[in-house]
């Protein structure tokens, strides 16, 4: 396998292997602080955080907004060379995993044959490049959104034949996937929920959904795909009102349809504070019922909440997440993965490359500081110390399904004094700054 | 039963029964649309809308905020006084239920015992004007959040003592709603959350939590409460983030825990709006799930987004409301309690008359609009041809579970031409205006 | 002149005229409040309200969102048909007025005098048809946000060439309104602002935007423009911080550059809403400054406060809009312009019409209920009376700046009692639905 | 001047003189980055930050909140034993200045003259204080927003008795300001606004509003007071709508009324955040206005985005304050106040201390990170180079004011190639991060 993969043309001129300078460097197109095989807890930091490229954003996206038109324009022109370019800058950047929809590699058709042909030959172009390279492939999934077909759903279209018609998509992409060895699929539907809630039989299209996920599971486990199935939580946009709010409300639909043997979650930073949530707490969630499946490693802009899609550069946001992301063991099959794009006047092919940097960085210096706040033990030990009156006597027996309600009430009836015990909050968010900047 | 409670004083003097004038009618104490006999779809509105006044708000709310002392002085002093108050108030607006927390009502007290004794004593104060004046208890609820002893969580609290000390209130509010005959209990857990979760165990206290509420459960069940157990989603305030933060991820945690057959869900148009979602949303997925229980009949200020609990004037609100609740063929055990305050500066006792008047006729507006459009069946009509494609035929197939993801993509690689098909939110939207000014 | 307006081909079959049939009417194609002819307070309803058809929305938009692609396709392909397709539509919709940017009615081009010639070309169209049907121009405005060259911002680019190419826009379509008899010019600037603050200049941005506004106005002036100058207020999108963030904002700054002879606020619903105001607030603000131009009539979607731009169908809304613009007089040159668009799925070019219509009959209602507002006299009255403490004595000497602080002082130290007066809030809000539903 | 006050107790026991232990320590208790003798850019730390002890949150804030009462009890319980606790609290954290308003510090009472004597004599008792530590008043303010008499308003109240009242509270504090020395003299205008626009006189109250702050300047600057008169922004809370919404609305709103040679703004961080805006942005903006007078530190919980008031603990948002700050030339005779206040739940009185200390902290640190920033000078060099087209040719002769529209169009009508210039944020984010932790 090669340092650096290059095809016909080299995309990426003037920049070669970004290399870890440290944190004394002044070279902006170098790391300082993601040491890929430095060793933290047992693990190199490569293994711990499986950064993956997403190629919607990196090679699709061309800063057109609702208020404006593509500002970049990629010297790439077909599937093939897009490839190269894409594989070019992953193993420059040098990012283990990619992710992508269908679409967004190969080209799209309305004839399902001919799509299905399309992807099968792009198929082949991602695996001799995965091959020549050793990159390996996150997840794909696909977009059933962006074309007007899908505009009232894909999977909860009222329309039988639109339905049918993402079917195709799924089932393409699970072969895909299934040949390029992909650790994980996933589902985002942006377009499973509702404009307007007086046209819609939300009921109706939720079992649709259940169904068709259920389809998907069976089609893919038949194939031999050994992955996790991972559903992406965002709670709106583009649809008004999506059907898969957050992680309580995917976790509880799983259940509900007999789905959380196979699916787990694909945690958005930017789509948890959309959601009006934090990033760790989602993350949290998912962790506490077993199905943290992967991360889309981003941020909004907190002054207006949106789903922006901007790299992950906030520290606090990025120590937040790493300290339940170790707290669960790591991230299995999961990975890392940047659905952010660089601004629509970012408009240097150098921008992909600082953007990428950035966001490597922050993960790589918030899993230092995870690793020295275990270390230190501190925080765990005060968060046991908190819960103390459950480790013993009636607060155990509590926990056991000993006590009932009356029992509870005798106790308290006794009208023992009980002290208050602060959070300590201010003490703890010191801390954090201590292990940060200290 | 007397028309109109009085005790030993009259304290709203001046104002009698407040009567139906229809809708030419400038009189401000008279309703315009509320006519309380008047019988739509087979029950009269009454018996539709199940008015309920909010002891707390109404009887004790004294017009504090977090920059400001309370503006608000009110002439009943101890608990007789004010359920005196209550009672009169209740029965000159003509409201069937009221709802209270236990230290609406009663007094509190630090000692378990004191509280109860104080408890009892209320419960039979409120049987007595109950009996008196035919109005009944839509539901009551221990106040588990205002104390200081619960600064961190009552059945979450970190603390095993203060969860047992919730314990106390909960057994004690079970007991007065049996003696009052409450058709429901209801749990707002304003401290069920967490302000940092650097500081919570968040798995552990959520099964403290289930744990808790089995236990309630029991107790109920034992002690003979025949009526729904409710939980009412918030999420966030006073808490960061409140758990039980929307209708899903309480149902979801409902089912986790085996809860389901005994609760329902309190959907309060304010919470919804505070979750990012609308009124008829939240109403529409407990409806769904066959858990929509009761309503908080408010509105927030739209400018905000606070949780500003202002009386529902706004007759879309109320209406999107009604269409869910009439499709869900009403709502049993619950009703529209008004947990709605007056504004701070709205410090005339008549004030109170002015917002709940406004409150009911909103809703008896709405109720009216939508038995219209019930009538009608145009939008019913609509709506059911928008999924026609799923009664018959390969559709009909999936929806009966007969179709693989290959079937479906078979069927797709027909490349039968799909037509467009609208979605007509815009002429529903005017049907709407049609319905409510035509 | 005739009814309606057709072109070489009609791109609106089936659809005549849009009769006014009153309330009764449940045809979906008919006016059921606006009535154009109708007088209310001494002029009709069309001079009132001065509806203005969007050309970028109705004409242009294709329903594309950032997550998809467009799913309305437009019969008319050039300049012409397309100007074709506007005047039947606007003739068939009966609005008096219309709006448009240079390049949704003209070709653009990146050589100046090629995109010149075009819209010099297009002028002559236009002209030819506001003659045919005595439509008249109610504002047109550049587009200085779509085109890459802008990313960086129009007249507040850091590169002066960029300003110099945004000017060559404003004078052609300063020309082109002097040419089409337009009543007014407006200014919004959809990337004057900044994406960081970090590597922006922002005085010296806003200074040029200052000097740029003031070489307009010159130029304006100068050829004849008797209209008025319009600047929209928008606090953020596509801009992550734009300048012109709501009508406090524009005020200040038109004062400090000594720009408020000529210019006026367009105040829109929808931004109005994303400033974290309300409609009628924004008015209100451009109002009492003398400053209220003319209004873009929509609404955004109350759940996620972004900028939907939905078509405005809220009556509390349009009501309290209209009793400003009521209070103020009128609108003076300015109009109710539809800076709306269908949703992304209402895709039968017959949902144009239900859009409108719904729009239209929403603020002819609205005018009706505050005629009917103002002709019954209560409400302002309460209003004159909250404030008549300042029509004698010591409150109107202190108007007439009579009073020091220290007379302030000495006339409260004499301790009278003041009594508690209530704002009757609720009992406004009551009044508000009864002049609505009564 | 002793090191540390006490008075007849010791009110915060076991707890010394706060020092300076650098980076490296793990004494929570201790300064890790706050060196006040530390010489920064020719001034001490001291100098530079100019800390200030908020007396409401720190000495009176008792942890309730609108759903639930004081979590802490004081153990000081008169003026006197407050003052004590407070300036031992002060000079403890070493802090140089403190605020407060007039009923933090002094018994409120009904009657105009009794409030002034009881103000007399806390003026001693705080003078006294003063001389003992060497402690400064940074600046002081009256409350007239808690007591109910202000529910309509204070200078803007509908009642001009109100009004009146409310100038008396000002006169009593401008008086105390210059016994204290004051350097600064703060409004903020909690009633100073409204709850409905349906019964309010913007206009009226907004002209009362400037006419009241005219006879409060006037008034002081006749009894010698020649400090700053600071306003601070918020846009909302406790008022619905507050008339001193922002930086902008404050600027135009001074200019209009000529106080702007005597007037400055105070920035609070969270009312920032509130408006929709960032920190930077309202600090940016003042100082660009030459108007920038002092800081109220705190944060905002962005999950939520209300003004919670917590302690500042995050360096990010400090270091673009502070890098406003620096370039402003510094705070002149304003501070940085900690407007803020601990967690309901954290209830020891040491507490107090983490939160200043890491408040403390977090701008000293960020104060560094600007100094090596400015060293630096490649953000600076960046930002100048981005502009570099107006510093000659015909960019110059626009800001001169030599170019009319129709130059500026010809100019651009050569059609000369202008090259896409990225704005390079993703690198410059990095940059910031390499700063911080490089
Ligand atoms: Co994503
Ligand atoms: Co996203
Ligand atoms: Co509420
Ligand atoms: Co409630
Ligand atoms: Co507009
Ligand atoms: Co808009
Ligand atoms: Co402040
Ligand atoms: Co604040």
């Amino acid at each position: 396998m090669s340092e650096i993969y290059k095809g016909n043309k080299e995309y990426f001129p003037g920049i070669g292997k970004i290399k870890f300078e440290g944190r004394g460097s002044d070279n902006p197109l170098a790391f300082k602080f993601y040491d890929e095989n430095k060793v933290i807890a047992g693990k190199t930091m490569k293994e711990h955080l499986r950064f993956a490229v997403a190629y919607w954003h990196t090679f699709c996206a061309d800063g057109s907004d609702p208020f404006g038109n593509g500002t970049i324009v990629h010297p790439w022109k077909n599937a093939e060379e897009k490839a190269d370019a894409a594989f070019e800058f992953i193993t420059k950047v040098g990012a283990p995993y990619y992710c992508f929809h269908d679409i967004d590699a190969s080209p799209d058709a309305d004839s399902v044959t001919e799509y299905e042909a399309n992807y099968k030959k792009t198929t082949e172009l991602l695996l001799e490049r995965q091959k020549a390279t050793g990159v390996k492939l996150l997840w794909n999934t696909a977009n059933a959104f962006s074309h007007p077909r899908y505009m009232n759903g894909a999977s909860t279209n009222p329309d039988f034949r639109i339905l049918a018609r993402a079917a195709a998509q799924i089932k393409a992409s699970l072969d895909a996937n299934v040949i390029l060895g992909g650790e994980n699929y996933v589902f985002w539907g942006g377009r499973e929920g509702y404009t307007s809630l007086l046209n819609t039989n939300m009921k109706k299209e939720l079992e649709h959904m259940a169904q068709f996920l259920t389809l998907a599971r069976d089609y893919g486990r038949k194939i031999g795909f050994k992955g996790t199935f991972l559903i992406e939580p965002k709670p709106m946009e583009p649809s008004k009102h999506q059907y898969d709010v957050d992680s309580a409300t995917v976790i509880g639909f799983l259940k509900e349809h007999g789905l959380e043997k196979d699916f787990k979650l694909n945690i958005e930073a930017n789509h948890a504070t959309l959601a009006g949530h934090s990033f760790d707490h989602e993350l949290r969630v998912a962790a506490d019922a077993g199905l943290l499946g992967s991360v889309d490693a981003n941020i909004g802009d907190p002054q207006n909440g949106w789903d922006t899609d901007q790299f992950p550069t906030n520290v606090y946001d990025a120590l937040k997440a790493m300290m339940v992301i170790m707290d669960n063991g790591g991230l299995g099959s999961g990975g890392l993965n940047f659905d952010a794009k660089v601004r629509r006047n970012s408009t240097d092919l150098e921008d992909l490359f600082h953007a990428h940097i950035g966001g490597m960085d922050t993960f790589a210096l918030a899993l230092e500081v995870t690793d020295k706040i275990n270390q230190d033990g501190k925080l765990a030990a005060m968060l046991d110390k908190r819960y103390e009156s459950f480790n013993t006597g009636k607060g155990l027996e509590f926990e056991q399904g000993k006590m009932t309600l009356e029992d509870l009430r005798d106790f308290a009836a006794a009208d023992a004094p009980v002290p208050q015990i602060s959070g300590k909050q201010e003490m703890i968010e010191n801390m954090l700054n201590r292990y940060m900047f200290g």
